[in-house]
């Protein structure tokens, strides 16, 4: 296979691709919000419709918006997928997502400009829905593909303004009724490999251009509700009131305690938004809305974790007089990656001489559901200062380009494998 | 004044003019948002134009929207001044401020349909920006008029959406540009009385329908930011983490104690509204702004409690790597209210064997602004369990109408009272 050795990464056509999607959502502060299903989002997806229109290859789009770009195999068999997804969190950085995406049709660029043929069909994927951020769960789209979502389930994932994830695939010409028809089996991708930023600063500070995921941490999710009496400020004594937000509060500290001194050394948690009712200085909090988010890689001190932060719950429900609701959202176990694809990443990172680190994702991805259908890999290229979900998020060009040099590489030698 | 003994409160239009204001913001689930200078808030000022026309009062509307209606008095003298607010908290109820405008409405109709004269002309006032949910500021129509708000600070209050109270005025037509030719000076006006739901349990408990009021408790109210770093929730371990969520609980929490236990028996502290950015499940708060109401009747218990919050702030900015700075908004001192008019009240009800209550007022209000240009006074009418700013705010009409019965027999002896 001599011929791949002349095959090049062409690192402008990767920019102006980037530069094109980054318009969707821009903000004029440097950051992107692109949430899920918004009008920026459907608009990047038109873009990317008209990028693999150029590119030649067969588009479907699933019942949940989940896209599918096919450059053809010469043989019928299951195919290589590559991709990530176009969603963003609010005022988000460019790079989470988008780099698995625009890698992902370069490598059909690069394969259709050298004329290369592979036996396996491959295909150029955006999954829906991979950020929490407008619906409350992640990895959406692959939870579907992978059947971990039902139909009855649309209406519990709702966003700020009351739109139901069912809603929102209704208004988009989605077909949320549909959605068990996306259900792929056990195979019917081959492999799945998703390149990504790695959203922490191990990459960066060892100097290393990417990474090759063994496993993936994987997050417990709560919506946790309080409600007291929203009151006077000014003539509600310290004594009789019924504050949400101080109840709120307690947890919000409970979940950082927890998380640092009380599971394990890899445990995280998070309460990323908390919302207060009415919300006015001279009111006292009637009603607070939180999430929590709790990831480790050992599922056993995660476990130790969320027991923790129920028993807390209860704990707060008994010493002050507000109501509290929770509902666990998503809790997920920790993925272990595909050993036939980190191999063909090992061996391919080799030949090219590139300088990889065999590592862990602290971060949940869509490659972690992925993984329940097809022999799934993720590449990670470096997060400088390891900031993500900010506007700060910053991967440089040359980073992106080796990592998608190693995805093509490994891309080839999977689709080249028979049954 | 034997004529005044015929002269008859009639409820249902006093009812009538609650029902048509409860429209401008009225809500599905019984309550209101009628923000100052939204569109609801200037809808009900367009109604009480109407209704003041009807009543033949003249009408003045300052720069800062303080509106005043006049019913013309026999001799040149400063008028007698009654009245309330119209603008409410989000999700609030119907009651707080409107009470006020109803109840002076009414007295100028009896006074009308019983062509009673009096020496000092009587005026309906509605004082714009009582509720300091829009723009974090409380009473600022009667602090404009006592001379305590500066040109130069209708920018420093701005609404959640970034809109300041210099361009809420221009957006509707008045000039804040010319604000301090609105100001007043001492004896402009000679009396003023503000009839107000009381916001507490006292009255309905000991079931007394009027409270008359001497002092009025002044909060002082912090504006605070907290800027951490907004990172991955999976991939930032918790030792380096920036949480502006997890520093802002603490002074949440801390508010609460120092007011219940650090500082006087009467002292309240309330976080009431909270804003967390960016406010997503998968992204570390890189960002927080909160607003601290601290009351109390007793100026010197509430310096100390002032003083711990600015103590504990620092301590959290010693302890945790995020910044906060924080912006003291109001700093008022309690207020004696006018014993001329207290002994008017007093005087009064035992005349109408109306069984009454001395009190002090919690909650802040217009009258103790009024108090530096006016010999300003207020009457309590009870409030349904305590609550206030709340949907379930409920005072019974029957009560309304009592309060408005003394409101007018101690309107008309002040309005009679020579220089």
């Amino acid at each position: 296979m001599d011929y791949t050795r002349n095959m090049r990464i062409n690192k402008s056509r990767i920019e102006n691709d980037f530069n094109n999607i980054s318009k969707f959502g821009g903000l004029s502060n440097g950051g992107v919000t692109r949430l899920a299903f918004s009008k920026e989002d459907m608009d990047s997806r038109e873009y990317l419709i008209s990028v693999m229109e150029d590119l030649g290859l067969t588009i479907s789009i699933d019942a949940f918006g989940n896209m599918r770009g096919r450059r053809k195999g010469q043989e019928e068999l299951s195919p290589v997928a590559i991709g990530s997804h176009l969603d963003t969190v609010p005022e988000g950085g460019h790079y989470d997502g988008v780099v698995g995406v625009i890698s992902a049709i370069e490598v059909i660029r690069v394969l259709n400009e050298n004329n290369v043929e592979t036996k396996r069909p491959i295909e150029v994927v955006n999954l829906s829905v991979e950020e929490s951020s407008r619906f409350g769960g992640a990895t959406l789209g692959s939870k579907l593909l992978s059947g971990k979502i039902k139909l009855k389930n649309l209406n519990k994932f709702v966003d700020k303004e009351g739109v139901s994830l069912y809603q929102a695939l209704e208004d988009n010409g989605f077909k949320p009724d549909d959605i068990e028809s996306a259900v792929l089996e056990k195979g019917d991708i081959y492999a799945f490999i998703e390149m990504h930023i790695e959203q922490g600063p191990v990459l960066e500070t060892e100097n290393i251009p990417v990474g090759i995921v063994t496993s993936i941490a994987a997050p417990t999710r709560f919506r946790v509700k309080f409600k007291g009496v929203a009151d006077h400020s000014g003539n509600t004594p310290m004594s009789i009131r019924k504050d949400a937000l101080t109840a709120a509060s307690e947890l919000v500290l409970g979940v950082e305690r927890i998380a640092r001194d009380e599971a394990g050394p890899a445990t995280v948690g998070t309460v990323g938004y908390l919302y207060v009712k009415p919300g006015a200085m001279n009111v006292i909090p009637g009603g607070v809305e939180l999430g929590i988010d709790i990831r480790d890689i050992n599922s056993e001190d995660k476990k130790v974790a969320v027991k923790k932060v129920i028993k807390l719950i209860d704990d707060i429900k008994k010493r002050r007089p507000v109501e509290i609701d929770y509902e666990i959202l998503t809790d997920d176990e920790p993925v272990q990656l595909s050993s036939m694809v980190i191999k063909t990443l090992e061996e391919k990172a080799k030949e090219i001489g590139l300088s990889y680190k065999i590592m862990h994702s602290g971060a949940g991805h869509d490659a972690m559901h992925m993984a329940d259908i097809a022999n799934a890999g993720m590449i990670f290229v470096p997060s400088k200062n390891g900031i993500s979900h900010n506007i700060e998020e910053f991967t440089e060009m040359e980073d992106i380009c080796k990592g998608t040099e190693l995805l093509l590489h490994a891309t080839i030698s999977l689709a080249q494998k028979g049954e």
